[in-house]
């Protein structure tokens, strides 16, 4: 080869990795905040091969759909789902027109901050506590109610408002697929209107993109005027097997790429995988007592019923290439807040 | 004024001419198949409103939602739903796999193309007919048995396929809205599933932004494989005041912008309508015989049952201010085929 071509060899190659590499969502570099790892590098290699057009595995932009559970997956799960934080406040501002709410269960509990009585209750607890504080009102006056609660509430541990408790480098993970055509949705089993109200400002999300667990609303007009009407009336259930259902009906694509934490998470993994081309399935497991928290049976840790990450869900993870991303290994920082 | 100061004034409007105006989806000026008249006038009104930066009723491009009633507003619905012409066919290509249905109704009906029997038959029949051929198979499937229908059928009147029929001034607001940043939806009474395997060639809508009726799906693992199989139970019907329902459930932001072309709208035109700010919300009236089909009352002509259009509802729009795109006044072409 002359000094000729091999200048413009290295010309070209530098083109190359310039212009055909994943973009970029920060100016240092892709996932400031994550460790530089085998689970970044999974990251930005599966960016690489759908993202670069020569490549074999090239997906549209119009089809690079990725998905993300909320709850331990984007922000703090613990000690309390914050949904489930905020229903305990509203049961106490709500107390004084329920006298009764004093002596009954699940409302007892509530009023007591007893998460063992209330872990008694149940699923059908839980739902009485939900339609209790959540519905009997327009959509318009739960996004207010929930607005100012965003803003006042503090995590018992961290002091800080919930929306700060948010996982930093998921938020980059986000942003680093947004800034590479990919449209990014929040599939969580939590509220879709508790959340919407707050993941365009928190995630970079708009509330097009956010698929959650949904009550009734009603049509009605009052004083001339139409409102939707939040009744005490489950409509659908946006966890486990919920979760693929959920993206059918509001996306109607298949994504190529989903982020869980949790057994909640694994059918939308399968559902995810089970399409053809390149995928990536990721699990965020909570290894970090210091920084964030510890729990799971995976971690050889006690179930705290919160983001239950069993050891057959590591197992398949690892039968069926779904990478696991170590809070406390694959990490620089957890929060946006930590220097 | 010196000419030095003419000349920068004369520039500076030019400028702002060429800047600050709505952009143009098109070469040869914003709906070229519009006639120059109050329809089209005040649609690139209210676009130049909400997207002058400088305009008290600027909207930033986050919220320009705008939602299209599909059947008779985006394209044709005579002589019956295009839905109820796929039903019809299934029925046929099913038949021999139900002997049954030749003497019970409504199959029997279907079988005979009797639209009388069919419309004696009711929402019950419908449903049943619905249940029929809709469901019982995957949501991969079920998009398969679509695809192929749609690139079949032929319309009775027009020859031509069904995603021809489409209305040219229409698409081409679709596309003018797009262009202008808009977020451009589907809000039908149809079939979210019958609908999306199409949009977005037809009207370059993706299906993330098609919201329709459903029946409910259920997760299950076959050979293997996950797959959603399509349960004969309604999900959801998006229609009169299920419609500011769904683009609640869906979209979570109130439009700011609305179309339809009957009673089936007036909630999503009055919820659309019930927001701050500029609005705009049109009915297209279907009084073209010649070059499409006119029916409905407002036109003094018999009611068909598909796409009624109450004179009640031409009242509701007089005194909301809601404009009335008539067919054969305001389009210059009804199709893209007509030269």
């Amino acid at each position: 080869m002359t000094m000729e071509r091999v200048l413009l060899a290295v010309l070209a190659s530098a083109f190359a990795l310039t212009f055909a590499g994943p973009a970029a969502a920060q100016t240092d570099g892709p996932l400031p905040s994550w460790i530089d790892g085998k689970a970044k590098r999974s990251v930005i290699e599966f960016v690489s091969r759908v993202t670069r057009e020569d490549s074999p595995d090239f997906v549209p932009p119009a089809e690079r759909i990725a998905t993300f559970d909320n709850d331990g997956t984007l922000w703090t799960e613990h000690p309390m789902y914050t949904q489930l934080a905020f229903a305990l406040d509203r049961v106490k501002a709500l107390a004084p027109e329920h006298p009764e709410w004093k002596s009954a269960q699940p409302f007892k509990a509530a009023l007591d901050s007893d998460l063992a009585a209330l872990a008694a209750a149940g699923e059908k607890g839980l739902v009485e506590l939900v339609m209790a504080t959540h519905a009997g009102m327009s959509t318009a006056e739960f996004e207010a109610v929930v607005t100012e609660w965003l803003a006042k509430a503090r995590h018992p541990r961290f002091k800080r408002p919930y929306t700060e408790l948010t996982y930093k480098p998921m938020v980059e993970l986000l942003e680093y697929l947004r800034a590479n055509g990919f449209k990014t949705y929040i599939v969580s089993g939590g509220g879709v209107e508790f959340m919407r109200p707050m993941t365009q400002a928190v995630y970079g999300v708009p509330p097009e993109q956010v698929i959650g667990s949904s009550i009734k609303t009603q049509y009605q007009i009052k004083d001339g005027k139409p409102e939707l009407i939040r009744l005490p009336e489950i409509d659908f259930i946006d966890d486990k097997a919920g979760k693929p259902v959920g993206i059918n009906t509001f996306i109607g694509r298949r994504p190529i790429a989903a982020f869980g934490n949790s057994a909640g998470d694994r059918e939308m993994l399968d559902w995810t995988g089970a399409g053809a081309g390149a995928r990536l399935m990721m699990l965020v497991l909570h290894d970090d007592a210091e920084r964030e928290y510890a729990y799971g049976p995976a971690n050889g840790l006690p179930d705290t019923k919160f983001g239950t990450f069993p050891p057959s869900l590591m197992e398949e993870a690892k039968q069926k290439g779904w990478g696991v991303t170590s809070m406390k290994n694959d990490w620089k920082r957890v929060f946006a807040f930590e220097k």
